[in-house]
C-alpha cells in the first residue's frame, strides 16, 4: 500500500529502491540489538527462566479508538472483573510472581486492582495512558504520556515502575530517548532476539536492557476477534499451548529466557485460562526453573549478563 | 483506523489520548456490570446450568445490508428449511429447551416456525426489525423497530417476548432505555462476565438482568464464510468442540452457567449438528446439569441471585 | 459497507429497515426452493449418492481480473498440466465419474482435456466464459456469454451440455431466466438444502433442477491463497478430510446426497490429492454408495424426486 | 476490485469478457511451462529430490514499503542474528546444502553471513535489491537493480549467482528477459508444476531452467503476522509439518522433487525451527534422498532431464 503511494512520486529519487545507502542503514541503525545480556546461569543456577506478563488493556482498546460500545466496553470490564481475578489465584497457586503493564487510564479505574497486584508481589509497569499509538503521536505528546503514566503508576502503587512495554508494541522514533530520560531499567516492545540483549541507539550502547518480546508468543494473535475485520479466533487452545509449550522447550535446551505476553480479557476465559495453567504445570515440572517478573530477570541480566 | 482520521483534528483537545477523566469515566460508566446475580445453586440443586440459544436470522442478514443475491438468500433459507427442524429434533430427543431470537421478518416469512418452536416449549424473543444493526440507526428508529419487533413476535405467537439479543450484539447508546422502558426482563448481548449480573445505568441499579454473551461462545466466529472477505471456516468442528467443552467444564468447575449462541443456518449443517449433538451428550451425562431458556435463567436468577 | 452508504440517504425511505413487506418479500421470493426432489432410494437401491465436481478455473481466474501476471497464469496452467491428469487416474482408479465445469475460454485452451475427460464418461458442464462474475454483467452480455460458452462446449467436446454452474456460484437476477430459455437441466449453484429441489421463480415452479452446492464442501474455501488480502490456507488436509467425511455420513444417515465442488489447480496438489483418495476410499467401504455425474443426479432426481 | 473498475469503462469493449481470443492467448503464452525436466532417476540414483531455500529478507521487508518502525525491523534483524545461525548449525548437524537467497540490502547489512554460508558449501542467489515489487517497477528500474543485484553478490561472496528467486515470487513481463539476457542458469519463481521445467516465451523453447515453487510450501504463508490486517499464525507448527511431510511424500511417490522455501526471520524461532529439524529427520531417513542446492538441481536437470 505505501509502496503504491511512493510509485506515484517516481523521479523524485525517494523511493526505497532508489534510495541511497547512507539513507537505509540510518534508518536500520536507529535502534538496534546489541551485546547479549543472556547470562551463562540464572538466578541460583536455574537452568531456564520464565517470564509471564499480562497487558491489562481493559477497556482501553476501545476507549483509545474513541469509539463507546458498551459491547465492546464490557469486553473490557471482563479483563478487570473476571480475568485479573483468575489470574491471580492460578498464580497465587503455583507461587508465580508475574508483571501487569497496566495503562495509566485502567490504574485509574481500577485502582485497588493494582494494589493488590503490588502486595502480592507483582510487577506493576508502564503501558501508556489510554493504550495510545506512539507512532501516530506528536514526539512531545508521547513523551508527556508517557512521564505521567509512571507518576500515576507511582501514585497508585506506591512504587516507581522501572519498565515499559509500549501499547501495541509500537516503539516510535523517539521512545528510546523518553525512556532513557526516564533512567528506565528496560524496555519490552521490541523483537530482535529471544534472549535479553542492550539496546543500542545509532551505534552506541545504552545500557538499556531489552527484554524481547514476540507475536508467537501473545495470545492475542491467536484469540483475537474483530466482528467488522478478517480476526477470528481460529486457533484451538490445545493448539495454542503447543506452540508455546514448544517455546519453552526451545528456550530450556539453550538454558534462555521465556517470555511471554497475554491479556487478562483474553487468556481470562475458561477455556483459556485452562490452557495457561496447562503451560505453568508443564514448566513447574521442570527442575531449576526461575520464574520471576520482567524488573527481576532485567536486574540480573544487566548484573550478570 | 478511527485513530487515524482523529488525528488529523489534532489541537481540538478531544483525541482519547487528551480526554479529561470526566469524559473517559461517562464513557465507560454509560452501561456496566453491577452486582452478580449467580445462584448459591441452580434450579432444584443443578451443579451447572446450560443456555443454549438460536439466532434465527435466515434471510435477514442478506436483506439488512441491501443486497437481493439469490445464492446468499438460499444460505439463510437453508436456516429455515434445514436448520430449524434438524435443531428441532435434536433438541426433541435430548429433552431440552431452547431460546430462539427471532428477527420480525423472519417471524412474518415462516409464522408456523415459531409457532411450532413455542408449542414445543421454546422461547421467541427478540432479535430486532430485519437484523439491523442498533449503534448507526437514528434513536427514534431504534426504538420503534425494537418496539415494532416485540408486537410481530407477539401476534406471530401469541407470547410476548420478555428478552431481548440485539443484532449483531451491537448495542447502542440507547439500547438500554428501550428495553427498560418495554420492561424486560433481561437483555443477552453483553460481555462483562460469564455469569448473568444486574445491569448499571450512569452508575444507578437497573434491575435488568444481563445474560452475558461472548464470541468464544457463538458458532458464526469459527464458521462463517465470506466470498468477498477473508472470512472463512477455517476451524474444523472438532477444534470448535474442543473450545465448547472447555468453556462447559469452566461453568461446571465453579456452579456456574454456561450460555451458547448459535445460528440454524451455521450451525444446522451435517458435519456441525454433530459437533452439537456430541456437546449435548457429553453435557448429559453429567449429573445435576439444568438445561432451561434465557427466560428462565433470567428469572431464577432475578429472583435467588 | 452497503449500509454505511445507505445511512447517508436516510430519509428516502429506502433503507432496507424501512422497506415495506411487499418489497423484502419480492426479493426473498424471486428464486426460491420449491419441492424436495430427493428420490425415496437412489439408483439400484443405493443407500446414498456421491456427486463429485470440480471446476476446472485454470488460468480464468487470473483473465477474469484483467491480470497478466505470469506468476499467477502459471497457478492456472498447473491444474491442467499437473491437477486434472492426477485427478483423471484417481478417478478412473476407484472407478468413478464425475462432472467438469469448465469455461469456455478454458475449453478453447485445452480442448484435448475436455475430449478426453467426456471419452472417459465424465461430464462437462458449463461454468461461464471467462469465469465471469454474472452479478455485475449486463444482463444482455450474461445471456450472450452463458449461451456462447454452450456452444463452445458443444463444438469441442461434440456433446451440448445440460448444467450449469455459475462461476463463483454468483447467481445473477437473471440466471435463472437464461437457463430456462436453453432448457437446461439443472443448475448447481445455490444453497437451500442439502438435498435436490425444484427451483421456484416468482412463486412458481419451473421445473428446473437445484443441485445445491455449500462452500463447506468446497476445497477453495480452506486451501485458497491470496497474497495480497488475507487468505491463507490454514486449515490443515486432516481437517478438511474431517470435514468431508462428516459431510458424507450425514448425507449418508439420511440417505441424501452428497455433493463436493473442487478445483483441479487446488486439490490437484500432491498433499490434498491424498486427502481426496483417503475420502474415496473410505466412501468406496460403504455398500450401496451410487457415484454419479450431476447430469445423471439430476436427471434421476427429475424422474423419481 | 479490478473488475470492479473494469465495469465502468464498460463499452470499450476491453473488458475481460469481451476480449478477442488472440488477446487472451497472448497473455497465457507469454511465460509458459514447456517441457518436463525431470529426470528419469536423481543423482547417483537417487529416489526423491529435496531442494531446500533460505529467502533472507531481514530488514528490507520493511524498507522496501518505505517503514522506519523499530519494531519491525527488529524482526529483521532477528532474522540474521537468531535465525540464519540456527539454520546453518541445522544444516551442518544433517549434512546438508542449501539454497539462500538474498536482497542486496542484506548482502551488504549482513556480508560475513553470506561468505560463511558460502563457505560451508550453500548457495548464494539473487533476491532482488531491496525486495522491490517487480511488477510495478519500471522495466529499466527492474533491470537495472536485478542486474546491480547480482553484482553484490559476486562481490560479496567472490561468486556470481546463477539463479534467481524474485521477490515475493512477483514476475513481471520483463523478468524473463531481463534473466536470459543475464545468462542466468534458472529461476524459481514460477508455479506451473511440481518438477522442474523449461520456460517458454512467446511459443519458443528458452532453455531456462524453471525451479517451481508454491504457496503450499512456503513458511510464511501458515506463520505470517500482521499486525494491522488480518494476517495471523493461525496454523501450529504440527499442522504445517503435516503439509510439508505430505507433499516430500508426494514426491517421493512420483520419485520427484520437493523445493521447499523457508525465511530465515519465520522459520528460525524456536517452536519452528523444531519442525524444520522433524522434517529433516524424516527425509533423512529415506534411502536414497540426494539433498542439493538449487543451482545443484537446475544443472542436473539441464544435462538430464
Amino acid at each position: 500500500m505505501t509502496v503504491q503511494r511512493k510509485t506515484s512520486e517516481e523521479g523524485q529519487g525517494d523511493l526505497p529502491w532508489q534510495w541511497q545507502e547512507t539513507k537505509w542503514r540510518a534508518i536500520v541503525n536507529k535502534v538496534r540489538a546489541g551485546r547479549s545480556l543472556r547470562p551463562k546461569t540464572w538466578k541460583n543456577g536455574a537452568q531456564v527462566c520464565v517470564a509471564l506478563s499480562f497487558d491489562s488493556d481493559h477497556e482501553t482498546g476501545t476507549l483509545r479508538d474513541g469509539e463507546d460500545s458498551p459491547g465492546k466496553l464490557s469486553q473490557g470490564q471482563y479483563g478487570s472483573r473476571v480475568g485479573v481475578p483468575r489470574i491471580r489465584r492460578l498464580l497465587d497457586r503455583y507461587d508465580i510472581r508475574a508483571s501487569f503493564f497496566v495503562p495509566a487510564v485502567v490504574a485509574k479505574l481500577y485502582p485497588e486492582e493494582q494494589r493488590a497486584l503490588v502486595a502480592e508481589g507483582h510487577e506493576v509497569g508502564i503501558h501508556g495512558w489510554i493504550h495510545e499509538r506512539n507512532s501516530i503521536l506528536p514526539p512531545a505528546a508521547e513523551r508527556d504520556l508517557q512521564m505521567r503514566s509512571a507518576d500515576v503508576l507511582a501514585q497508585v502503587t506506591g512504587k516507581r515502575p522501572v519498565g515499559i512495554r509500549t501499547p501495541s508494541w509500537d516503539f516510535s522514533q523517539h521512545t528510546l530517548a523518553i525512556s532513557r530520560e526516564m533512567g528506565l531499567l528496560y524496555d519490552s516492545s521490541l523483537m530482535a532476539d529471544d534472549e535479553p540483549y542492550e539496546i543500542v541507539e545509532d551505534g552506541k550502547p545504552t545500557g538499556m536492557v531489552e527484554l524481547p518480546v514476540e507475536w508467537i508468543k501473545d495470545d492475542a494473535v491467536y484469540f483475537n476477534m474483530n466482528r467488522f475485520s478478517g480476526l477470528r479466533p481460529h486457533t484451538p487452545p490445545s493448539a495454542v499451548l503447543e506452540i508455546f509449550t514448544a517455546e519453552f522447550e526451545g528456550a530450556l535446551a539453550e538454558k534462555g529466557l521465556f517470555l511471554l505476553t497475554m491479556h487478562p480479557h483474553i487468556i481470562g476465559h475458561r477455556s483459556r485460562i485452562q490452557l495457561l495453567e496447562s503451560l505453568i504445570r508443564h514448566m513447574r515440572a521442570v527442575p531449576g526453573v526461575w520464574f520471576a517478573t520482567h524488573a527481576e530477570v532485567a536486574q540480573y541480566c544487566r548484573d550478570n549478563g
